[in-house]
């Protein structure tokens, strides 16, 4: 079973760590977006370089493609394109939280993106359990580079989401938080969803489900499918 | 009042012949997207030009921008980037017709686009209101080219909305479907919304309101409040 | 382009001085209801001046009728009775949030009036944005007569729906209230409808556009297209 | 136990046949409205001799007041009156349905009306469970005195929202059909609510369980409460 | 009119007390459940108790019965097993809440019976109306043997849930604060339903009334009714 | 990693097959309860052997369970009593068909379970995506013997949802129905998902990911937990 993951060498190799026998995870890096995501702005600047990478990963043989923004940018457009599964780590880590709990909360890094995520949470079609959407206050870069000043903001925003908001299920609402993860459900008492690892255990299981996206959901664009016809 | 209009000068002509006594329209055709847009991928695709295009438009001191096509592709987007009205025809129409009946439907061209509609409406927040989404089968070129041809299969899709869903008014769901509103409603004799008219009404109603978009639901993109903010 | 407003002469002619150029706005006071609305007796008494009012502004020609009080009483009977657009300044202004932010609040007058604003609301089909109801606590009287006195506490009451409930928007929920929307707009750093200006606006827009409510939605009554049909 | 119901004395002898021991019903007609209500033009004419007969019945003693009429026009305005239980058929039919099944429909008259009790069902919390409203296309008028041609098409319209609509109760959607709902009940195989007297047992219930409205729902209009706060 | 209660003999005593005139109330009670309800678990062990005294019920000739628990355990099966009225006090409260405000509170035991009770408004189709579930925070027993301790709490949490949660009308979520309900309504002053007694005058209201459940809702189980066509 | 079953030694050993290396699956049968569940009688009296396996398969040392009905019976209660992740086939199967489409339709046996499936799926929070459950008319037993009749009856319901229901995924909704899922998928050109085999993927998903379900979600039954307390 063959995965690629749109994203970092380093993240890929943390994946083909947790990864179970007999699957291997490869970085496919997407070329010319911002470097990190934390508006609809940078959004859509990094779709481009998903839907290469989604188009390229079918046409090398690939089993899934795991998206690598917890936002989903591009995810309809993405199945659209191609066949095999692609896993995108925001709609999974909420339908996997729908399964753990009667309500979940997503923890994230700006205000920005706030509201992005609700309107995502409803187009998964999980919205009823959402309790809330809370933000840590950084950037992204300093969830990767300042750990140590970031992890007691992520402690504090989880307590809260769980006392304040009646959260029994915590998605980490951002790719670079799914490092905290762990740490943070030991802490804080409640499942704390790993957006990353979790999209990896999904593309296992779609797989291995032998599943995969509808087509009548996500059709080839008809001017695609125009050119195929044509040929 | 100047309103600089997404799209081609044909379309902007047609506007500034509608408009009221001191406003002028100006296209600003966007650069480098498909030609029509009839799926997720032509949507994503078609981004990029139309936030150059609003981006410049308050550089050069327009007043408002009209983005070009029913889908809204970027506006979320968009209206991060300025602080000047920008209406999304797609949005306009199904606030307006929320104003004018029970229930609405949209008639547009092919299947591809059915359920992105369908997430419109919710992300405006009037789906309890959508009846239905029908289409008439032909592509965006076919509307524009073969009106003879095409025209009979929206008035079909109209009665059909009208009588079978139970639509008290129908929003025409693509730019090019425009020009059949007026004909189309005295056929059908219910409301028919035509997206480009509404949404340049819309524009007079904002300006001659002093409203605009709320900066708190599309805040500044951290990445270019930091640059301003640096500066 | 005529317009009739349910109202005082004194708000014809602030909309008068607001109006586009060759839009003329002419007062039609209602007969024999109260002088303020603050519960549904109040709303119910409203109701037959109203109607008579648009009836009469149809037969003598107007091209539209806008309706004076927030609430919306009697919007349905009173499109039943015609066929110009009729504009309803709760309806409008909440439509009108809706395409300015992903949530709105209603600052208003009295307890009395929060139920029915709610269920207003729902029926326009925009509940799913109303993010809450607050009041400033004081009749509609003092809001015309004490302006001193009043403007604080909705200075005080537009801060809590932006800091406590979230609201990108905010609509002025009572037509006396229309005259401090700017001010606080000005003062709170969102966007504050004017129900009655933008009712105006909104009257111009679909004029415009060539339409008004439709007749599915809101069938002659029985009764009177019987007699029509027997005379 | 002492009812007043707002409506003629043929039809408070009728629910005096049917009440319980101890239970006197009196008729207490509305003044001045239409004879029967077809519309929301209709609705707001019936509603000022409703709130009359109201007050009077509450300071006359009564312990409850049933109001007369499918639509419930004039409830909330009604409720801020007065203390007593005011029953109102529409609502009352609609939450009783909600016990009997997962779905419930209404057979109603005239298409006219069919908005009106949609709106009504939802502002009664309810409309999760509506399956369908469907009408039998005849005046009021005609249900009461032509019942050999009328009652078909009543049977009729059951048998499709339950076949069609998978209703699994009925609701006659007009105080003139209560006098079908046993009959058709026994034709069509599911409980089919008569309003009449689904609302004279209601008022024995919420007298016998020591129940009212609450006054934080339909508190006591500004004016009124002024007033008494003077005297 | 006979009526069994699933419950104890003092239950139906105070029932019968509250009885109308020619109603009977004998008491059921269900065999090998636990004595008090205080989680799913307990839920599921009632159940069977419940099933053998609702079939026992119909088959002695009683013309309704009444569960004894506020979670309805059961309710769904009862309902297949029989055609007399099964009056589920949950159920039977929050329908009649609904009635008397725009929105109610559910107060009650302990914090391992909020998700289940608010899945059950949602089952009931008013959750809409539902402003909050709060716990006293102690558990059944001490309810019925320790009403001095524990009244106070129950006026605490009441007092909240009208001033926090804009709750209008008070629900008892717990069989055994059933007793509390009158005093409670005098201290808050609000309305705050009795399921046992609201149960008993909806059982006499569903009779006189000549209604019961729908079978279209609660089919006759297939194994039965194969049972039955084979004998 | 070492999963019960509650089922069949049958079904296990199917599921033994299909699982991942280093996976064993256990048939664990409930003892007691009905062969086939085809109504909430049928549940209800399944859940204590449920119960009692689950309860068992923790202390006996297993990483997680399947339960064994599409229904998910008891699946609360079970949750309440373990910690290690209780996998429901109902829950699991539509959460994953929520994440390959906009929507989904599950095809089961009778249409006494049809309302129970329903409410299922409103209480695993995706009804919104729900297109419409249809039944095939037959028992459970047929399904399991009778493969060559009841095949055809499966595809016709299957092509119904995706034409007139608009379904873009299907669920097999009853644990027999699993083994034709895919051949229908094949057949019918969308994804049709096999609730066991999904249930077993997504209990090596959930172990893998290191989750479970939450016990505030689920919290330890008052009695157990006092057990525990004074032990």
């Amino acid at each position: 079973m063959r995965l690629a993951l749109v994203g970092s060498a380093d993240r890929a190799r943390y994946l083909q760590d947790q990864a179970s026998p007999g699957v291997t995870v490869d970085a496919r890096p997407p070329l010319g977006g911002p470097e990190t995501i934390e508006s609809m702005v940078d959004e859509y600047a990094y779709i481009p370089g998903v839907l290469d990478v989604v188009r390229a990963s079918e046409a090398e043989g690939f089993d899934a493609v795991i998206t690598g923004c917890f936002g989903d940018p591009g995810i309809d457009a993405a199945r659209e394109l191609v066949r095999i599964p692609v896993l995108a780590p925001g709609e999974t880590s909420m339908v996997v939280a729908a399964m753990l709990g009667h309500s979940f909360s997503i923890v994230t890094v700006l205000d920005s993106v706030v509201r992005p995520l609700k309107k995502l949470a409803q187009n998964v079609g999980v919205a009823g359990k959402l309790a809330s959407v809370r933000v840590i206050g950084v950037p992204v870069m300093a969830v990767r580079t300042e750990r140590e000043r970031v992890y007691p903001l992520a402690v504090a925003a989880c307590r809260r989401v769980v006392e304040e908001d009646d959260a029994d299920v915590i998605v980490m609402g951002c790719g670079s938080m799914s490092f905290y993860a762990a740490e943070l459900s030991a802490e804080v008492g409640v499942p704390v969803i790993n957006p990353l690892l979790t999209s990896l255990r999904a593309a296992e299981m779609l797989i291995g489900s032998g599943l995969t996206h509808s087509k009548r959901a996500y059709p080839v664009p008809p001017k695609i499918a125009g050119y195929a016809a044509r040929a």
